[in-house]
């Protein structure tokens, strides 16, 4: 179920307990977002992380304190729409859980961040592969050493998801993913994981290892993560995210997010 | 002199003969083309060639049989505005001219192909490093084994020209070169040389080898070379083109062979 439906339905199944895995897939066409909750305290210094930091953190839009209902998503409510979320307190995952309705306070705000499933399906209408799709798995994802622009307590390195393309994709790969600015826009870097502080391609610090083939280049594109690694770092006393691969589904077409 | 003179008047003093060398860096902000000229016999097979073949073969201009005068360049003469012709008799390299008159018939139908020089002062405005423009050398080109689509009496596989990128600049290098479909538009392939048949990266088939340092990869871009060498291929009685970098200037600023 889910491909077919559209994303209110679908939001209303995972509202009532009836979708309980990651959300790849689902509401086909619509754009699904990375979401991260914060109190309103840090909600300043989070902005303008986002600001200084776009290809990681495409925002996409920000609640007032305490509202439940995104403007890219008429009806929901985020405390119940994403399968399962993960809640942060000082920084150490503290529990995951599938409604975070008791956990609802008037100071929360919530960041929803566009993530890279909207430039893949891009990719396979393009013709280029991606690799962890026909593996049935999460993209691997790896710590560099590109330091984040800091904002207030929040500060990093920039975490990359990685897809191996066909040498002879690569530029096409570019070119479609450049289109998405809102989905983490072209890619970081090309071809030398060393570069960028990756040690060992076979040993992702988040998501699933994917064989690179003979004639295939490594290439990395800014990740959601980032953030998400940020705002543990800051220790701060709570903060709530979707689990990696349930993401929250937005009323927004993919064909919203690309450049004309 | 001639960075800061117009393309009429660079022109001119070529056809006096005051400007003998290679045209890099002429007449700055004005598009150079690869020229090709063949007995109006073949010129439906080579017109279908560049159609079958843009990134090779991007088409600026084609004249009427016989005349010198292109669109593109009102008042130039083709005969006389190239600082150094080739003359090819049954694809064998028989001379180099400076003058062509004295070869001309009314039956000439003279073609200009967009180069790679309107795309590299467009990556170094973008901050991208062109390393033969460091070296002051000519670039690296290699034929690959990536098949021309045939067309009449003209075929062979696609020349490239190489210009080592760093890992962090490749994205943007995409990104800029695919704005200038009319001049060999975005690579052809990235970071694979072995993978298009080049055995070795230090042994061009044309021009100067340069070095590939570490952190760079090799990028590949198709070349107006290739025209060249399936026209060569095609032993036709006379051919004449261009000397590798003694380009035609046109009256085309770079910025119209710009995508918007």
């Amino acid at each position: 179920m889910g491909h077919r439906l559209g994303p209110r339905e679908v939001r209303q199944r995972i509202r009532e307990g009836q979708w309980t895995t990651p959300t790849a897939g689902l509401a086909s066409g619509f754009v699904q977002a990375n979401l991260v909750i914060v109190p309103e305290e840090y909600a300043y210094d989070f902005l303008l992380f986002t600001q200084r930091n776009p290809k990681s953190c495409p925002l996409l839009d920000v609640t007032e304190a305490g509202q439940v209902e995104p403007a890219v998503a008429p009806g929901a409510d985020l405390r119940t729409d994403v399968p399962r979320y993960r809640v942060y307190r000082q920084g150490e995952l503290a529990e995951e859980l599938t409604d975070i309705t008791p956990l609802w306070r008037d100071d929360l705000v919530s960041f929803l961040l566009g993530c890279s499933f909207t430039f893949e399906q891009a990719l396979l209408r393009a013709g280029v592969p991606v690799r962890h799709l026909e593996e049935k798995c999460n993209v691997p994802m790896y710590v560099t050493n590109i330091p984040c622009r800091s904002a207030g307590v929040f500060s990093g390195t920039m975490v990359v998801s990685m897809r191996p393309i066909p040498a002879s994709l690569v530029s096409r790969a570019v070119q479609v993913t450049a289109r998405y600015p809102g989905a983490h826009g072209a890619p970081v870097q090309v071809g030398d994981p060393g570069g960028i502080g990756i040690a060992d391609l076979a040993r992702p610090d988040f998501g699933d290892p994917v064989p690179v083939r003979a004639g295939e280049i490594p290439v990395f594109w800014a990740c959601g993560v980032t953030p998400q690694v940020a705002v543990m770092r800051a220790r701060l006393p709570l903060v709530i995210t979707h689990a990696p691969g349930y993401m929250f589904i937005t009323d927004i077409r993919d064909t919203e997010l690309e450049l004309k």
